[in-house]
């Protein structure tokens, strides 16, 4: 693979379309795209009580708090009123936007533009010029509709993916502006959100990379990695169970740089809150570890939204819920404070009366001078910042210099030359064994190579066969280690492993359940794909196979539903190589998530499997006839292509010519030449038969019109495998059957 | 549909294969199959100050709570040894139901055989001989890996459905004790459960059932329906985030008849719960709204438990979480109180011990004859329970005939005579509109009609369109409207809507929310596949029609990951006609959910659609060949199938002989006669075109390997929705050109 310098990294790394791949990045003696801090922002005194909850009027809060320097330059009058100016600004570009794309979500912008103008003015650290420097502070709109803010941030801080036209593309064909955020369109934006409590999910699991991180890297001489993440979720995130399942854990691990923004603005696209969510949000943050702070004024109350900041960054144990009172839509006088502005513009009239109400007397799109002169700070800022996290690097590099190796690796996604190499191959005199077991084997040989590899289970470890045994438990107090314990938390899971896929590109988090359980998180699964976060789940228990806990623990239409899905891949290896084979794939595929199906049950290790026959998705792995012509090809995957080639076997016998094809991944065989795919699928053989204990559909594509899918299109039942397979007719029997009779 | 007599009906009901239709139980004169209460078992006193949630000691339990009639019988000497009998009755049955299965998890119902016991002997109400019987109380078992607990509280209790064999058959072939609790295996369980965290969104669902039909149908002078919900929970449903969602709403409605038992035993699959579930669950429920107990001892604590339960009736607005610490595997000498006991055989030696241990010097599965006595009283009491709610009834039926005549509809499931006549028809003058506006026709047409049809939305009313006009809210003082508002909250609703359709045949739950997140709720919609509930899924936006929210809001997949899942039904009507025709099945099949897929954007009513086609699932909207001939063969769903029409227009202009077909449920049509599909999409005619703005996954099904399938297998964008079907490709000239190119 080419060497990138790092400068030129930095900059591809501003297109989607022009990103490495993590393996062209290997470049060991470039320094400068990763970066960061100890620019004197904010600095932080703890406060004395400020770990417990309590509920403040705005007044009190404004007297308690002992203001930063930056705090208190800002806090003058001149200034507040440069503030009110920006942060209308934040909201006008919000209005303008959406009123031109005639689509969008003003109102979320509009309440919440005062903390995020705090956040991203006053508090963050980050480049705008390097969206990707390694230290920059992370920020999550989880409530993604109301992206108009984020938009307006970066636009605000200089970024050059949202220039002033890209704002006037909103929602628009191929701009970088969509209508959710999306990491792989937007530079500055860390992860996709829109789907609701996602976004609180990812964060928790940036938050876990960089505590994982911290306590790996740095030294008592060298904080070289530290940094915040930051969320605004709203009333709709809060509801979600995703995000009650991320924030118990966040809880649990004790994420001190973790603060959330809960936007309490009472309104959800049905009207009032009143009318499905009474619960006491505070109350349950407190059941599950949160430090918990309320913000009475968040319209206006800068200095309640700063001192609450400062007292979140002095609870070091737990993370923070800062829940702050807004007005939805706040400063349209008709409708704010009411659902109409949650998810539609305003329209032109009620956009003019905003303007008046505000006294904003300026064209759409439009920057006042001065608040832009403001902002201007942000690129100078933001280049020592990183430039100073340079320094300090190379510091740590000169007295740790095997740490620093590896950092660097994670940070920039390198792969060790010859990872591969520590895969184990086996030949058909190996073992017999369940495919979840081989994939342990293979799961602690690529921990041992892999600096950058950790996960975990939802509560079936020992099921799923996914502990490290080189490596402890990721725990509170144990951060540095490797197996992340999820509980039962899968959809949380699979989210969380999002956030640390995506927090550096030498992340490679895996996450497991049962296969039927994919169910339960298959929303974070599409944003795996969609993202390009490069999660890999591992997936066991793939069929009837798992025998007697019965049809809810039988996946059937499972493999059917993640082979349609985009960019993701699903394999199902047969034995030892094929599951070696599908790892090599998925950790080279730091891009596009991958499945991997695994069997509970005992498989042989078949002749003909190989980790280069699983890149081709699907190839022979047996043939007794000659000049591509066999009288019958028979396709299998996972533990019914020992079924099948158990057929091939007895035909044989009997004189046929058969073929037999593992389909191990359907993606990547679709992605093979047509040559290839021909000498494998041999057009002018029709006489096809696939076996997969799970639904046939799909397999006509592979079998064809005139071909045979023996499958199972019903729910399976709690007995014994073996007498659920036969009663099924998952058989060597019924291949055979079909075979001659397609063949004769 | 012939009538059943209900005695009859009643018999039925306890084998699955012989359940009638919800139509064939259409007897309005027959009662017996309904029936109960006022057998004074547990008479409940209400407490002072029970309100507020409070942990208390054993003893000091033991001391503040009076005893009820069946509480002191059952509190003296003898009896308390032989409730401990009774007990360790149960833990031998599921030890060895286990042990002789070697399969399965036995750790559970030793801890909480204490608590089973005190239901199913002293507290719930039932008739063992129906357990079909309308008001009997409903029980859950959440955590649904503990199957035998229930199975050996039914056994006791005298249900037909698992005998003495049935418990040896645990997890063999069609058994009626499969691997989980499954409704539609075993007549008294209620629901399906093992996924966690479904069952108490179940038991949610189950008690708004019971409070939505006390709200429509109780009189002053009659409390005709009245029961409670109870259900126990492990820790593994308390991770679920579904849980939360579902509990959140059962606190928002008040559900005072729903009372949770929590086993805390601290134990989950990865070992004690310290290393992923630290949170204060007592503190969540406070903030969700529940009165919350504390048993703390839980293994031998029968008054402790006897009065939790007391309090919990007392308070009548707030669900109640009784917290019941216990050790699993209790009685286990030496694999108590770890994982190894949660699920698997106790092994021969530990089986040994524990008899030992427990001085239980019985054969396995045997039941002692003082405890089979003690029990059998359940038998006469439960007829007496039937028998005197039904003398209820036929009182309240003479004086309020009406109200009696619709609960009895509800309670058969009987769907009043030419209901479907109420559905809107369309002619192509009809105007253009979205198929989720016509859905809301549909909607608010059928709640005129259908006395048990209610549902509500995932917090999208206002874009799904699924208001019903004519009722309110359904709120915890309004709980006889019908309108549900479940709040972001899409993986609880669908598991509560599971709950509200096997509550009573006749009740006909529908939720919504947009198509792509499905994949929130696609583990309760397995389950109501599963489980045989009828449930309705609205589901609009279902198509990158839905434009700028882009690919996070745009389902790709989701048409085919329907359509590959067992026993559900995938719709995706085209215009009006096929919107009713949809309701119609989707009404018509109350063992089968269907999803409609609806449009956000206007179509136009096509000539040749209609609901009887529907039922066909894919049927001739318009052909100009003749002798089954067609040159070519358009296929096409909901949006699309404009697109198949107007290029047939085209194409027909220029000579060719074009047939159109409607794949509006791919299921249904899978189910017609070889004769009907060869009519439709003869084998002869292999120039097909399909046009779906999806995943072309299984499409090969019905264009076949020469045909072709033009879709989406790419993520989405955010844009104008026009903009990206021209870019996507999807249009009425790539039609015309596969077809010219496939039939020229």
């Amino acid at each position: 693979m080419a060497s990138t310098s790092s400068p030129a990294l930095s900059q591809a790394l501003l297109s989607r379309h022009s990103l490495p791949s993590a393996a062209a990045t290997n470049n060991q003696s470039s320094l400068s795209s990763l970066s960061l801090p100890s620019f004197p922002r904010i600095k932080i005194s703890p406060l004395s009580s400020s770990v417990f909850h309590r509920r403040r009027t705005p007044s009190g809060a404004r007297t308690s708090v002992r203001a930063s320097a930056a705090v208190e330059a800002l806090g003058s009058t001149t200034e507040t009123a440069l503030i009110e100016k920006s942060v209308n600004t934040i909201r006008f570009l919000a209005i303008d936007a959406v009123e031109k794309a005639n689509s969008g979500h003003p109102g979320l912008p509009m309440g919440c533009a005062p903390m995020g103008h705090i956040l991203y003015d006053e508090v963050m650290r980050y480049n705008p010029k390097n969206p990707y420097w390694f230290n920059r502070d992370r920020f999550v709109l989880s409530a993604g509709h109301g992206c108009m803010l984020q938009y307006a941030l970066l636009h605000l801080a200089g970024y050059d993916s949202v220039r002033e036209e890209d704002l006037r593309n909103f929602r628009q064909w191929e701009s970088r502006t969509p209508g959710h955020p999306e990491n792989f369109e937007t530079p500055g934006v860390e992860v996709t959100t829109g789907p609701l409590g996602q976004g609180i999910a990812n964060a928790v699991g940036l938050a876990l990379a960089e505590k994982h991180l911290a306590a790996r890297f740095n030294k008592p001489d060298s904080e070289i990695v530290d940094h915040y993440t930051y969320v605004i979720l709203g009333d709709g995130c809060q509801m979600e169970g995703i995000a009650n399942e991320a924030c118990s854990l966040a809880g649990h691990w004790g994420l001190g740089k973790l603060i959330a923004f809960y936007d309490d603005n009472h309104i959800s696209i049905d009207g009032d809150t009143e009318i499905a969510f009474t619960e006491s949000v505070d109350t349950r943050f407190e059941g599950l570890g949160w430090h918990v702070i309320w913000v009475k004024n968040g319209n206006t109350g800068y200095d309640e939204i700063r001192a609450a900041i400062k007292e979140a960054k002095a609870v070091k144990d737990k993370p923070t819920l800062i829940k702050v009172t807004t007005t939805i839509g706040y400063g349209s006088p008709n409708k704010a404070n009411s659902y109409s502005v949650h998810g539609s513009a305003l329209g032109a009239k009620e956009v003019d009366a905003t303007r008046q109400n505000l006294g904003w007397p300026y064209e759409p799109f439009h920057v006042p001078d001065d608040v832009k002169k403001h902002w201007n700070r942000h690129i100078p800022d933001g280049a020592s910042l990183e430039a100073e996290w340079n320094a300090k690097f190379s510091k740590y590099e000169k007295k740790y210099k095997e740490e620093a190796a590896e950092l660097k690796s994670i940070i920039k996604g390198e792969l060790p030359i010859g990872w591969e190499k520590a895969l184990p191959t086996y030949t058909p005199d190996s073992a017999a064994d369940a495919t979840r077991n081989l994939s342990q084997q293979c799961l602690n040989a690529l921990a041992k190579v892999l600096p950058g590899f950790l996960g975990g289970s939802a509560d079936l470890a020992s099921s799923n066969m996914t502990l490290l045994k080189m490596f402890g438990d990721f725990q509170k107090n144990t951060p540095e280690e490797r197996n992340v314990r999820f509980g039962v938390r899968e959809h949380g899971m699979g989210a969380i492993c999002n956030g640390i896929a995506l927090h550096s590109t030498g992340l490679i988090p895996y996450c497991a359940t049962f296969f039927v359980f994919t169910d339960y998180m298959r929303a974070a699964m599409r944003i795996s794909a969609l993202s390009e976060a490069g999660v890999i789940y591992v997936m066991t228990h793939d069929s009837i196979g798992l025998g007697e806990d019965g049809p809810t623990h039988q996946p059937i239409e499972h493999l059917a539903s993640f082979r349609a899905m985009p960019n993701i891949l699903m394999f199902r290896p047969a034995d030892g190589n094929e599951t070696a084979g599908a790892y090599k794939v998925a950790v080279l595929n730091r891009k596009r998530p991958s499945v991997l199906a695994l069997s509970r049950q005992k498989l042989p290790q078949l002749p003909g499997t190989s980790i280069d026959g699983v890149a081709k998705g699907g190839y022979t792995i047996s043939d007794n006839s000659s000049g591509n012509k066999p009288d019958v090809i028979l396709a299998g995957t996972g533990s019914e292509l020992e079924i099948a080639a158990k057929a091939a076997d007895e035909l044989r016998k009997e004189g046929k010519k058969v073929r037999v094809v593992s389909f191990v991944s359907w993606e990547l065989f679709d992605e093979q030449s047509e040559e290839y795919k021909e000498s494998v699928l041999p057009s002018a053989v029709t006489a096809r038969v696939s076996i997969e204990a799970g639904s046939t559909f799909g397999w006509e594509k592979i079998v064809g019109s005139r071909g045979k899918a023996i499958g199972i299109d019903r729910f399976g039942a709690s007995a014994p495998a073996g007498k659920i397979y036969k009663e099924f007719g998952i058989t060597v029997e019924a291949v055979i059957a079909a075979a001659k009779e397609l063949s004769s």
